[in-house]
């Protein structure tokens, strides 16, 4: 963030609505056209084209601008399904998705069952099981959509995960949403691959296929712009950049805010540095809570992407039951006072697994939270929840924060 | 506009990020939380208890901030009807209405047959009448929506014609929606009497009523801030609250622009300046408008707000017909180089009418359209459509631009 904070006071003209000495405060303040400027698409092109290592060609013209990935996600539910329609997810997935894809458009999400077993990797077998229970639902399956790299597992999808994908939709001829907004936070190896470079070794640019595949992505995990809400859908399907670009109109991105964000992302230079020194400073984070984790007997998912890990804290559970993860949820808010995210709010099938962020604490914070983990790591057993049976408040509101009814909850 | 820009000139530290001397970008560049600044929200309460010349008590928990009012207007269709629903509207009406209401909401609307006969005036009988239709559709109303000011009329109602749109909703218990987005555009009399000012006269402030009126709002028209996507629904309805802040996540406005805004907004004296400079201004172009307008035979109807006339120009239809009225159209794009918004595309009833904007244009521009369009009355009939024969891709795409597919039709 200091990045970004030191670029700006190198650019004050920039942000003062200076251009050439002379003031486009007007021209952005009465901009209308809901397609956006094209100097912002074009720059996210080609920071899109960065972030997949220059292997594949963006074209501005294919990009819809949206308020954030969150409108988005829905804007493609909309073009591309109708209600009573389903789209298949992974398990675990990212709980704004029950709200983003399905309140308003009617759709419906069923589970593609993704287990410890293989590391929750994505199989043909499970998306398979997830279509067949579809059907059994009378449910009308519409596509598959994806997070890559997944949250909440901090993960990216192998290129074989994205090839199972690819070939199993263009078998059913249904729609791949691929959800790319963790793109830039890849701090190590193996690379990210995204759908569209998988496309393209495929040799699907020219099919059928191309009309099928829809990026969702953000600057708002990558560049950590949150509340500038910057979004769009990257989309080779001519009617559906004309139609989300119509329902644009419902969640434009203020101008004054595409203006400066086009700017930072013309600086080449910055950007690169910004992206090595990012990747950098999150795999220390990521070692730091992974080494704490470990050195109290918590195993992390292994994990090379995200600002979270998934971390398997099933031998702390009373049972093996989602009652028992509530209340192991419960004892880490009120004994550490820390507020990480249940499997269950993630709709993962086993119970004992939660997200942890390292990224929005600093180290310091984090070195304390792990020596509070260590005690009540080995206390655990001989604690019971007197805190929150004076302050049913506060739990429920920890909960809502945590898992369900926030906007943060990337 | 230039009075914004002087302010700018004059306030680099709210561009800047800066506050106090210290830099407030980290917080609003992570800022998530969905409810919106709670800065904005009390300026915003205040700027619009001023235009209602403080008549009207705002209270700033009661503000949902959404992403212009393209997306209030949406949002509030979710929250109070489900498809096949219908809301009734006074003709004309804002083209963009069939878009932002209907699109993928599935409500209906149906038209209230306002005329000349009366000056486009609402009454008890034709609200009746479009109650019956609704019915005769098999459509469930759920409620009134308003202009006021109108856009495309430019009059603000009566006192007594927002009494009788309150009586008859209170009668059927159905909702109001009053879009007041043109309310600081008011530059002479009668004043601008919002819904929430007749509530509080008809005491009906602790009734049902409360519950059944919302009001949309944006900064787009009245600070000429189309860009910045600055909107907000203002409800009693803490279900309506609720529901659209939950909503508001698909259409958030920038934490960047909601912070400008903000100080813009704070500086009380500055604002009380700009409204009283803006009602000047545009109270001149009105005169010279509808004054040039006279002098070569044509008539406006009496208005006094917004940033346009609504001109008849039925003498110079070569039938009474929508046709005729297109054709009419045609001629003015082509010989005058002037685009209007014709009548029906604003649902008009009557054929000839059209939208003229005053203050898109400068004064020297609106001198030569005038003189322009005075030698298109003079010799009108001995022209034809030479220049269309050849230009259909540009007649399209003019058409396009002056009725429906357009974010800034406003």
């Amino acid at each position: 963030m200091e990045l970004l904070e030191s670029w700006l006071g190198k650019n004050s003209d920039v942000t003062g609505f200076k251009e050439d000495g002379g003031s486009i405060f007007k021209e952005l303040a009465l901009f209308q056209d809901y397609r956006g400027l094209p100097t912002l698409k074009n720059e996210l092109a080609e920071f899109m084209e960065e972030i997949r290592g220059k292997r594949v060609r963006m074209d501005p013209n294919k990009i819809v601008l949206t308020a954030g990935s969150t409108s988005a996600n829905e804007t493609l539910m909309f073009c591309l399904a109708e209600p009573g329609d389903a789209f298949l997810i992974p398990t675990p997935y990212y709980p704004g998705y029950d709200r983003d894809l399905k309140w308003r458009t009617g759709v419906e999400i069923v589970p593609i069952q993704c287990t410890s077993s293989n590391h929750f990797r994505i199989t043909k077998f499970a998306l398979e099981e997830a279509y067949k229970q579809a059907q059994k639902l009378n449910l009308n399956v519409k596509g598959v959509l994806v997070t890559n790299p997944s949250n909440p597992l901090g993960t990216t999808m192998s290129k074989e995960e994205v090839d199972i994908v690819i070939n199993f939709c263009m078998t059913k001829l249904i729609h791949i949403v691929s959800d790319e907004i963790f793109s830039a936070t890849v701090f190590s190896s193996p690379k990210f691959v995204s759908i569209l470079e998988a496309l393209n070794e495929g040799n699907l640019q020219e099919s059928i296929a191309m009309n099928l595949v829809h990026v969702v992505y953000s600057l708002s995990k990558d560049l950590g712009l949150s509340g500038f809400r910057v979004g769009l859908i990257y989309s080779n399907n001519e009617m559906v950049i004309s139609a989300a670009t119509k329902m644009s109109s419902f969640g434009l991105i203020s101008s004054q805010t595409q203006h400066l964000v086009s700017n930072i992302l013309h600086d080449k230079k910055f950007i690169k540095y910004y992206m090595k020194e990012n990747a950098r400073r999150l795999k220390k984070r990521h070692e730091m809570l992974v080494s704490k984790l470990k050195r109290i007997g918590i195993q992390c998912l292994r994990s090379n992407a995200g600002l979270f890990c998934w971390v398997d804290m099933r031998h702390l559970l009373s049972s093996n039951t989602f009652e028992a993860e509530f209340d192991l949820w419960k004892k880490i808010l009120c004994d550490v006072k820390l507020n990480i995210s249940p499997g269950s709010s993630c709709h993962c099938s086993e119970p004992g697994w939660f997200r942890i962020c390292f990224a929005n604490v600093s180290e310091e914070t984090l070195q304390v939270l792990m020596q509070r983990m260590k005690t009540f790591v080995g206390g655990i057993g001989h604690r019971n929840l007197i805190c929150f049976s004076r302050k049913p408040m506060l739990l429920k509101w920890a909960f809502g924060l945590s898992s369900f009814d926030r906007q943060a909850d990337r």
